[in-house]
């Protein structure tokens, strides 16, 4: 590092929305590398309303890679950061500031350490996936701040490693996470299906009926899935392929009796898949229920559907 | 009709419990005859609790066949009923009463009118299984006052017509509805697996969390489930027929453990397959899934399952 203070700080900000799967992903078959056992297909929520905001600094003066999320430290020990940090690290180019007089080299960055500061606009843990928007979001930061030059698919990757969903925020309007063949996941990546302007009359209302945290996050549930769900891996391999080609049909034709029709049929089976699940997976409460029923009601009442739960 | 009064009325009663399956009917190959899409388990529950009492009556006063459900009278035109009567009748023998000095030949029966009172003491469908106990015990009382001779199996395939889970209680103990293959249901009939005092202190509670009417019907709703639920053909032909032969070798064994995890995991499929419906069924609350969730953690904190839901 040819600086000449010790206090200078490098910081980028970045924000990320969170997006809500219309076929879902439920079930990993590498839990460490996260690679599902379907491709899922999602649309990314307009980052004014449901986002992360992080803000990621380097500094010579930091001792210790630390993070905070919601302005609480959180611990990032864990397999997913280190994971996210290490692929990121590995990609970091030369950056420069030539009127801070600052410049890290490649090899700079094994040695520097990060402050991340994370913060959700939205219940964290509550079925509205926080950890999709912070991932993407943390990759794209750390991206940013290391000039790293990959593009938006391949950052997908990293920040799959991270949460799996995490993948599809790194693209706005509709996303596609493509399952992937090879063991060491590189293929196993986010691509965008359609843009936000192909579909700009369609609006998603978010009711949130608990912000209460879940009873059983995200990772420890579809793992207790795969292992005791006699229905899973039907839905994986017989249901989801094809669902997947006529969703992309729906997008592309911007059909909404089938989007909707599809999206709330692949969601009702997501939370099949998390009853059957031993012990059994409770995702929805009786207001939820309320909703889907008044939403079904509302759409038997019309020609074509109007309205529909996406989650 | 040898009577010398026109007066005389002949009447049996006969009182049946209902019955909770462990391993689940959901779905029918004939709407009409009511044959399943798999074979099914089930226990009588104790008659002393939760059952049907119903008294048929015979008179040559009596101009039409009429029905009382609960003190309220009701449509006996519905092919159900009509299933059931037509097949008793077909089967009835002549019957003396020589205090009485009244004689009922075969021939006379097809004449001869019925009403019939049937009261339930327990809340009518509102998912405890009413209509399996009614059906049941019509068929029993109807064959006892017309001295039909056939046996309980084949009296089951008859209350069959009138409600499917009906042929279960027409067994005490353990029963074992036997899907069938011919198509005129002649092979799809109870038996028994084993009787009540097979395992004398297993002990079933029935929890009522609501005792309002469901909004979906069990005939609408299954029919509704093999129309659009891509994962109940998977159920029936797949992993029906291993739990089917898994919990023969549970209640041969009284092994609880395997009884009770096999009870769950069923029964928590049964209303995946539910909510794979569209539009999906929901037949549990949040007052089930907490009763779910305390059952499932006092059986992790015992060495071996100590209670369990049923349904």
């Amino acid at each position: 590092m040819a600086s000449e203070s010790q206090n200078w700080v490098f910081m980028v900000t970045a924000q990320t929305p969170t997006n809500i799967a219309v076929i879902k992903y439920w079930g990993k078959r590498d839990e460490t590398l996260i690679l599902p056992v379907n491709d899922s297909i999602s649309l990314t929520l307009d980052p004014s309303h449901l986002c992360t905001t992080t803000t990621v600094a380097v500094s010579s003066a930091f001792h210790q890679d630390r993070m905070w999320l919601n302005a609480k430290e959180i611990s990032l020990s864990g397999g997913r950061f280190q994971s996210c940090l290490r692929e990121i690290r590995a990609r970091a180019c030369d950056v420069e500031d030539e009127n801070k007089g600052i410049k890290i080299t490649k090899e700079d960055w094994a040695k520097l350490h990060l402050h991340i500061a994370s913060y959700n606009n939205f219940p964290t843990a509550a079925g509205l996936a926080s950890s999709a928007a912070g991932f993407a979001c943390l990759a794209y930061a750390l991206g940013k701040l290391m000039d790293v030059k990959e593009d938006e698919s391949q950052l997908s990757a990293i920040a799959r490693q991270g949460s799996g969903s995490a993948c599809r925020s790194l693209f706005g309007g509709f996303v596609k996470w493509i399952m992937g063949k090879e063991d060491n996941g590189s293929d196993s990546l986010a691509v965008q299906l359609a843009d936000e302007k192909h579909w700009d009359d369609l609006v998603i209302v978010i009711a949130v009926v608990s912000s209460r945290q879940k009873e059983t996050s995200s990772t420890s549930g579809m793992c207790e899935s795969v292992e005791t769900s006699l229905l899973l891996q039907h839905r994986a391999k017989e249901i989801v392929p094809k669902r997947i080609l006529q969703m992309e049909e729906a997008i592309k034709n911007r059909d909404f009796a089938s989007f909707s029709q599809l999206t709330c049929a692949d969601s009702n089976q997501f939370h099949a898949v998390c009853l059957d699940t031993s012990p059994p997976i409770f995702y929805m409460n009786d207001t939820s229920h309320r909703i889907i029923s008044i939403a079904e009601k509302w759409n038997r009442s019309e020609e074509a559907p109007q309205g529909q739960m996406l989650f």
